[in-house]
């Protein structure tokens, strides 16, 4: 699709709507019928496009996903990984637009097409924040054979289970508390992809307990 | 309410009923009418005592919140997180019970009321895991003034995260990997509590970043 194209301006237009509609009624508020009043694209061509609102929902998501996304380069990985469970935070709980990030992650929660989105959403991010980890490694912060994906799925874990699973409160401490538990781990070996295929983390082998 | 009168016995038939549904044909299967047939409780009673759907899978995790867990003592806290995260894998990936609590908190996701009973199921399910973590500051295995609590969900958050939101496998592996991450990071310190208040666990103040 090319950009500054008409495609690419209804797409915009279709977006914006979805999360201004989601972000002012949720998930419940949600129809073609209010996104198409919202954009001025026509019903017909957000059905033909899109398929509905699901696909609305997901193709939002995806829209995030392909956002640039700055990686913080603090020079730790203590540092690094505090930005991004920051970053996380803040995400959600900002005055302006945590409520828009929320209700589209709750959204896509409700439907196949949202979660298989959301799913394709969280593999880009864990694969392009990993990159704080493999610098790590490279600065011999952490051994190699760490697997940096798990390590960035370990920080931000705990703010995604609080805020959309538990629905308790996050603040910096939470935040700063996943990252240090990440690394503390890191350092600890938890995350080396050797011992996890050879021997589980605790000496037991996993096939004996299947 | 007592047990084994008429009105627990309504409630064990609609719950089992909405069990059964949920884990046929997930949220989208579920109405009043198929629990009012598959539990041969009349849909006016249903309506009365449960409101709707929501409220039907509001109770269902209620009742789910209200059964006895059995709570690991293996003599470690590593054995003991282990064993707690592996409860929670067998509980969602057993081919006969998972997809049916899959499915119960997938539903409980999709409402208001529904969330606010996952929230109360989880903080009653790591009130009785805390103890593990307890045990282990009384054994001396770690210094009081842990946040038992914090520990749990460290240990857990992240097969929850794979589970219900980047809808990612689950193992053994990754459950064995949790649960040492977390006894790292609680051994580092992470989780003191007079380490989180007084000075974030970075050094910095927490209020220096608002």
């Amino acid at each position: 699709m090319r950009p500054g194209g008409r495609s690419a301006r209804v797409r915009s237009a279709v977006i914006e709507a979805v999360l201004a509609e989601l972000s002012g009624g949720g998930y419940e508020g949600l129809t073609v019928e209010t996104v198409a009043t919202r954009s001025g694209v026509h019903k017909a061509t957000i059905y033909r496009r899109w398929g509905g609102v699901d696909g609305l929902v997901a193709d939002a998501l995806a829209h995030s996903a392909e956002a640039p996304w700055p990686i913080p380069d603090t020079g730790t990985l203590a540092g690094d990984l505090q930005e991004i469970t920051r970053a996380v935070l803040i995400g959600f709980t900002d005055p302006h637009l945590g409520a828009t990030a929320t209700a589209l992650i709750n959204a896509a929660l409700r439907s196949t097409q949202g979660a298989r989105a959301l799913a394709a959403f969280f593999a880009a991010r864990l694969t392009q924040a990993a990159q704080v980890v493999t610098r790590a490694i490279d600065r011999g912060e952490l051994p190699p054979g760490v697997d940096a994906v798990e390590v960035v799925r370990a920080a931000t874990a705990p703010l995604y289970y609080r805020l959309f699973i538990t629905d308790e409160p996050v603040d910096d401490d939470v935040a700063n508390r996943a990252a240090a538990a990440a690394v503390a781990a890191a350092r600890a070996g938890v995350f080396d992809t050797a011992m996890g295929e050879q021997q589980g983390n605790t000496g037991r082998k996993a096939d004996e307990l299947d």
